[in-house]
């Protein structure tokens, strides 16, 4: 059993942090730390824990989070990289939910998110904790920055492709729609049940914070800087994304086989058979990946559609996958989650 | 480890079934039958199955479902009253799922189901499966009638006031609400999205099948027969029953008090403290039912809130809680899922 | 063509006045005003008023409300009673779609709504505008009341019963559920997308205020004080209440002859044929209320259905309504919307 | 007034053009059929027509359609072909919303549509309906084949591109997602709301048929043949259709001005101001297209948003639109409604 913290429970990705480590065997949760609600029962903010979940907010400023062996922070930008560097050094290990370490350009850090780096020391110990790419570094990590939602589906879905070098880098498209939890639990009038619910947008076009990070990626996996469109959309579904991406093929391949083989041995990532569309709900409130390949009018296009859960595999689920990497527990220990179907 | 089937598996009290069976510890899924999709993988019809249910749905005729321990049936009614009698004979334990041994009184039954009873002895051989009412009877059942949704929400709702005798019984008024998967996995025009979504209608007010159903629970639990009107509703949400319960009070009684105690010892019923209200997510996913008691403005109406997941509480998880009291099993055994939420 | 003012226009009532009144015959729009987004072009917020709407929303402070031959308050409650008594006394027509004027008792008014009156006075002059059953006193009106969602689709739904003396009127139950733009374009985290999709629950059991607003009706129709007990819930779609009436009857009667007759001559109640359920999806956009009888196996309850789209008829629609009977245009004037279904 | 008969009302669009046509100052609804519904009352199939349509569908066999001046053929494919020619002959104009006569390439059509052409020889005749392109031939048309609902908005957002010469018009890209009435009243379990809600895919990807006649019509504007990927999903709303749109920009161009001019005088095209993002919503239950044009990061991709209500300007709206110009009444005549938001 290792003694865990959450920094920033009231959130969405906090509760299903809660949802997934309450049940998880190895796990004891020790504290959850809120400003606000410190004091206030968790299962009183959040009645689908009665019965399950004990603990309360405990104020930040009080909580004992250096004794914990991992800490997670499931906190608006900007927060971790204030904290990190205490318990860092106290030996805590790390795994911080929000996009303060995920982009290793400092620069360009501070450029899409609007303030200076606190902490860009630890930018360069992080690790980016997408484990179908980065395994290895994970298990000896300190300090993991966990993908966002968009990446995670956009990035499994192109990697087979441009690792093989078999399409046009110059010109990827992703088309991403995400549910309205992406957004997060937070009062505004643009997620409103009466503005979201019956409708579909777009938003973003111009740029959204997620394309840098996606960038980085795939710029590694191609050796080289991509060129990517990346436009979100809102759709009116709590949690899922979809992701439906384009590339020009450049060489004679069979993508089936391809993502096929990538892919073997991933415990949560799925290649649909042939001919398939993989749909949000089959991996609702699950921490897999579900990717299908199709190539229209045997065209010169490949088009890669790849679904999350924005709240498992795209955050809280895959924070708990790097824990278990991290701490030597089997990969999918407390995350083997069916889908909820309907 | 008993040896499972499922007869009708493709229905959405099937897939709850199949998304909790595979993951229950104590059970080896054998067969699960269906007429129309014999030889299809479960999983091809389920995505949300992929790489956790490798079972093809077997021909109903072909099946060797009396070496199994336990069969459920997740038919349509007026399916296992035919085909109980062999397996009950072959010593099969069976978990009914559908409408067809629930009601006693067999002239009762066929005026509101529309069709002569195939098979009247054994309904009186047929356990009531609602655990918190017959929990001493299910454990040594060979034939559960497992509750329809709305009995279910309903009955742990007025329980604990009938069995007080603090109401007038012959004015009880249950208003529901019902989310669109109660009707089923059935191509009709009624409940397509275009139909269902965006809008909210009562419908059987003249009848509804639970009428008889509830009222013959809580005519037994009054020691009298009741007076109940039952307005059943839908409601554009996929899984969830919220029950409005409404009671003229005809003694001094602490409500809060009396459900506490009542179902104090129960690991699926929930009642909530003072002056909450309980909502269907809260027990999304889950085998809980959620239960609030008010007295608006300390008058004589007293208003309960009952809330479940229609396809856990309400069919798959209930089925699964009967069976494992029937087989000894701890009574939470694989259906302890924390709610999804958001 | 009449001049035509609105303060605060930004609330959902705001934007369908604004859909209504643009495209309603003798009505010019002149003012209409926001604190917040004074300055920015009405199609800006709302740009389903493209091409159809090119006003600015203007200061409060500067808008010339008092050339106007009729203003509507779209404001939350508290503002119009700041504000009436000088356009009132400049013979400016007011409509309050606030709860500000409707409630005759100054004291039960400020229990339920927290906050002293600011203007007792025009209490007793407003006019509650029911047209059904105020027509004629509206005709002369200086100031209405517009009635609120909740109360309008109950007390359509049971003024034929009170009216006729058929019920007891010590326990009615109006078990209703509103849409979630009942709620109001405000920033708030229990009516974000996120929480109220896929979610249905109560609310406001204890006491909501409309209950005050409902028996002060109901009890002038009754001629004595009834007892109500009031239950709201929140259901998940945009727009549409449905309320669900019950009611004990004491004297035989024809419940649709009854109900048939009284609204023979009302154009937007409609009074649907035997043994059918209205949904709300049927007045969607429309100022129509949809009412339906029932008396369940026979038995002593009266069970009475009754939809309305909560910001037409509900508010904005029956508030034009208003206004056509005010100033001697056909009643149903600009107000003809066929509702949109599916 | 000219006389309309409606051939298959009882579908999505046929009731879309009641709604329309019930107001039209111009129009006199004499005849709608159904072969299923005959002899009902066409608002006991659709409540929302109560007070507003007194027809009753009529054997198609006895209807007497050649007595009307305009047929609308809302039926599913392979009808209208078999109907239209002895219309057609007695001089009755015809304006068919399946898609029988929109591809002029008989085997094309064939192969698409999975079954032979029963009456090519007016194919030839047909107009097709897309009143911004072909506005002076549908003013003389004897029968006009309807734009499809994903064709209107995609081809109207990526005409301008096209006919200005400025992209690569070897790799468009349209990335499609449609509301689930597109699907049609049909009792389906995918289109189910249990199956459709709280969910996202893509569907037909390999190919759908929608492909050719939006590459015909985007052929002709480029004057060669165009290479489209076309990926349509479903999202969980009702109406609207939302058409994301990627092209490779060859020349220097000002897209906004180069929308602004091409659209100034069309009244149903709306393109927004320089950043914004268009919402289904704000056109639902109107004829508008609005559009936004988009070049991200000032790159070499052009992204055009593109959305329409698939139920009136994607069908029975545009159809009426084209009716207004046959019979060279006002264009926007009767199909002025203002979108209903929220």
């Amino acid at each position: 059993m290792i003694k865990v913290g959450i920094v920033g429970g009231t959130g969405y990705t906090g509760v299903e942090l809660l949802r997934i480590l309450a049940q998880h065997p190895k796990v004891k949760l020790k504290e959850i730390t809120s400003r606000q609600e410190a004091g206030m029962a968790v299962d009183e903010l959040f009645p689908s824990l009665r019965k399950q979940v004990t603990l309360k907010f405990s104020d930040p400023s009080k909580a004992n989070l250096s004794k914990c062996d991992l800490v997670f922070f499931a906190t608006p930008n900007g927060v971790a990289m204030q904290q990190a560097r205490s318990l860092f050094d106290a030996g805590v290990l790390i795994i911080d939910l929000s996009a303060d370490f995920r982009i290793k350009n400092i620069a360009e850090w501070e450029k899409w998110y609007g303030m200076p780096h606190a902490c860009p020391e630890l930018v360069a110990e992080a690790v980016y904790g997408l484990p179908e790419l980065n395994r290895k570094h994970i298990k000896n990590a300190r300090l993991i920055a966990n993908p966002g939602c968009y990446p995670t589906a956009v990035q499994l879905g192109f990697l087979p492709l441009i690792e093989e070098g078999v399409v046009d880098t110059n010109q990827l498209i992703a088309d991403t729609k995400s549910g309205v939890s992406g957004a997060g639990r937070k009062a505004e009038i643009n997620t409103l049940f009466s503005e979201a619910a019956d409708n579909f947008k777009s938003y973003a076009v111009p740029g959204h914070r997620h394309l840098p990070e996606i960038k980085q990626g795939l710029s590694i996996a191609a050796k080289k800087e991509v060129g990517l469109t990346f436009v979100p959309h809102l759709t009116p579904m709590i949690r899922g994304i979809h992701a439906t991406l384009y590339a020009k093929l450049t060489k004679k391949v069979d993508l089936q086989t391809l993502y096929a083989n990538r892919y073997a041995s991933e415990p949560f990532v799925d290649v649909l058979p042939a001919g398939k569309h993989p749909e949000t709900r089959s991996v609702r409130g699950s921490n897999y990946c579900r990717i299908a390949v199709h190539r229209p009018q045997d065209g010169k296009i490949a088009v890669i559609l790849s679904v999350t859960d924005n709240l498992v595999k795209g955050a809280a689920g895959q924070a708990v996958q790097n824990m278990n990497i991290m701490f030597g527990f089997r990969e999918t220990l407390g995350i083997e989650h069916i889908p909820l179907l309907p």
